[in-house]
């Protein structure tokens, strides 16, 4: 059976998944970069240069075996580009996803085939409606669930994620996206296992049982 | 310059340092002892067959250096203690503090002198003039704030925490008593380490910066 997997989706100490207000020139709020910043140096994102240590090796996930991915409205694009019709994503012609990625939104568009094998679809849909297609799409493989904190939630509340890996910045950022809200218990259903990164980010991860 | 310190604060991934509702059968509410497991599996709590690691190793610091401890209001007795005029603490006639101990409350009382060399104060008091005191009587050694998440909040805020040292505990309670509001960018004034335990909880050392 296929898995639905979250990766590196970095929170703060205090549990927010993003900043606020995210805009356009920041898409994490007053959060700038700082939540992603450990994944910034590591061979991940930089081959030549990125250090190849713990923090790589979680990173490099992302990239395995996926057939699909679901993201929220808010991962696609600043509040606001349902008004755009224009607007292709944060991600250039090429994006990073390289399978068909649903974007939840109340606001349906046509869908966008961009390069490298991404197809942005947009659904009006539950997160156990859109995970029945992204399933499908998927065929053997797995479901990446991409985000932001209000999907990554929604989506672990209806019990739908098996794997889910977080990654604690060692900031406090008092306001914006956060996680936690509604996740009472969550120990009663997922093993959860950390370890501490010599880059001090904290990877979590939570093993749905079986 | 002395220092002040505190240790062993423990909290829940989403950061509550007690459940609720707290009751004197429920000290911490529906979190019940699972924030503090981790330390009764320690030689600190049980000297004769509880595991020497990082776990009590970090316990431990709590015993060291201390001339005073100043605490909350509810860490001294469940809601209500203030109208129990023979409410003498948690912890039976020798209290584990055998120090003054300055009890933070809007209706101070008499001292209470225990066992062990701990006398309890009960002050009305903002966190600076609480500290003024405590230092005081501490003279050379170090003050330990001892809780609940209010007052570490409170303390943290007004600047006057040198060391703080956080364990997560991997729950998420969903309610109760949380630490980290109004804390935002607390990462510009300490440095932040954390350590991964085999227990399972992380520990997270704040220090201030000089």
């Amino acid at each position: 059976m296929p898995l639905v997997r979250v990766h590196n989706f970095s929170i703060s100490l205090d549990g927010y998944g993003s900043g606020e207000p995210q805009s356009l020139e920041s898409p994490f709020g007053h959060a700038g970069q700082r939540l992603h910043e450990w994944m910034f140096a590591t061979s991940f994102w930089d081959r030549e240069s990125g250090q190849c240590g713990v923090d790589a090796v979680f990173a490099g996930r992302h990239e395995v075996g996926f057939g699909a991915e679901i993201m929220g409205a808010n991962k696609f694009g600043p509040p606001g580009w349902q008004d755009d019709p224009d607007w292709r994503g944060w991600w250039g012609e090429d994006p990073p996803f390289h399978t068909p990625t649903y974007v939840l939104t109340h606001r349906p568009r046509p869908p966008l085939e961009m390069a490298g094998g991404t197809t942005f679809h947009f659904l009006d849909a539950s997160p156990a409606e859109a995970l029945a297609v992204a399933r499908e799409a998927a065929g053997d493989l797995d479901v990446r669930l991409g985000g932001g904190a209000s999907v990554v939630r929604d989506f672990v509340a209806a019990g739908l994620v098996d794997h889910l890996h977080l990654v604690v910045v060692p900031i406090v950022l008092g306001r914006g996206a956060r996680l936690w809200d509604g996740l009472e218990a969550l120990e009663d259903t997922f093993d959860i296992e950390s370890v501490s990164s010599p880059s001090g980010v904290i990877h979590l991860t939570f093993t749905r049982r079986g």
